[in-house]
């Protein structure tokens, strides 16, 4: 399993994937699910997968060839002409890669070779935006009515960001809060692990404005996930008690 | 989709259920989904369903027959010795409801009749216990390491009961804390939804201690409900903000 989310703030954009692989219960390891891409000044993308690994790898594997192949027979994401073109460009590339894998026949099913995809960023002339790309290839962009974006084992991390998003928030206080969603879900499915990757891009700067690996002993990090416990608590406690004799 | 917990405290049981059923998403209706038998002074048994609502109310149409009929060719979880004997006959009903339900023949597929199941009270003689019976009718029983069961749609309210459950609390905690994992969970699924069905049982009385209905006006739990969302927000506030330049 995996988890991902991808915020969007009135600041710019926030990603956040964890880094655990399993082949069932005693084959762990650990494999990077966020990639990002820049042309300096001009672009920058990043992009987050879950689902099969075989899948995601050989879809990143496509596009940086086409990301590098001199000649331009093969579409590639850098000089695609909006964050939308990349999008269908990043979807297609998918659509194909599970094709690739299914078993041929009339009971072909490619189910098992599914991967899920959020890719977001800006390319000059437009305001940064995310999409999330199916397996079908299709997607669906971010808006302010639906401002983030969550693959793989999304449930136990979604009530805090219902409840904890604001679009107004900092960039610190966004890391805080996908902290806070990560460790929810880590507490409560083994196949999602520290340490994450993080990515912040700050608008019309066409770069990464901070992309590093947050560990499992990072003493932040620590003190969020010890501190969200004590706070959880400590908020409980100041709920009303239901009285059972009323 | 469905939402069950059941709870043991040192103090005795606690069980909360949703009444939401549906077909799709445009077949939308009330059921009950928490069912309980005693005998004044000798015994007390709750039981829950999730799964699909053909075979959950075969099961507990079963089980009601054979309680009320007066020979004993049935075996009834009003005779059974102990609570494992009634978990025993839960399970075994419930696989029959779902045989009985599969399609003939070798690619005959019971999945979709599935329904899992939480049974627990108290039988003289024996402390309170319950169990959670599974499709195939084998089952768990609760302890101390694992002390409460869901059902159903159990990840998005399932945080915060491994964060502020404690055996020592009271039935009054013990309520705010299930409708704190409710509101969790229909925050964030539609297919979960009030009024809640309590049942609070009280270690040696052999009787329902307090067994009520929750609706969605109730004042309390508007309150823990809206209260619920501020303490949250008051919590992650007080936790240390990520510091990006560090």
């Amino acid at each position: 399993m995996t988890y991902c989310v991808g915020l969007l703030l009135d600041n710019g954009l926030v990603f956040m994937s964890d880094t655990r692989t399993n082949a069932g219960f005693d084959n762990f390891s650990r494999t990077r699910k966020m990639f990002s891409w820049d042309v300096p000044g001009e672009r920058h993308i990043t992009l987050m997968t879950a689902g099969n690994l075989a899948t995601t790898q050989a879809l990143v594997s496509l596009i940086e060839e086409r990301v590098k192949a001199a000649d331009d027979r093969d579409p590639s994401i850098l000089r695609a002409p909006s964050m939308f073109q990349i999008a269908r460009l990043v979807g297609s590339t998918l659509k194909e890669v599970i094709a690739d894998s299914a078993p041929i026949g009339p009971r072909g099913d490619a189910s098992s070779f599914q991967a899920t995809v959020i890719v977001g960023g800006q390319v000059k002339g437009s305001p940064p935006t995310m999409f999330m790309i199916y397996p079908e290839g299709n997607f669906i962009e971010v808006t302010a009515e639906t401002p983030f974006f969550q693959i793989g084992e999304t449930k136990y991390g979604r009530p805090i960001l219902v409840r904890a998003y604001d679009s107004h928030m900092s960039f610190g206080d966004a890391v805080k809060l996908l902290l806070v969603s990560f460790d929810s879900t880590t507490a409560s499915n083994l196949s999602v692990g520290p340490p994450f990757d993080l990515m912040v891009y700050k608008n019309d700067t066409f770069m990464p404005e901070v992309e590093l690996r947050i560990e499992e002993d990072d003493p932040v990090y620590e003190s969020i996930s010890n501190g969200w416990g004590n706070a959880l608590r400590t908020a409980f406690e100041q709920l009303p008690t239901y009285d059972l004799k009323a």
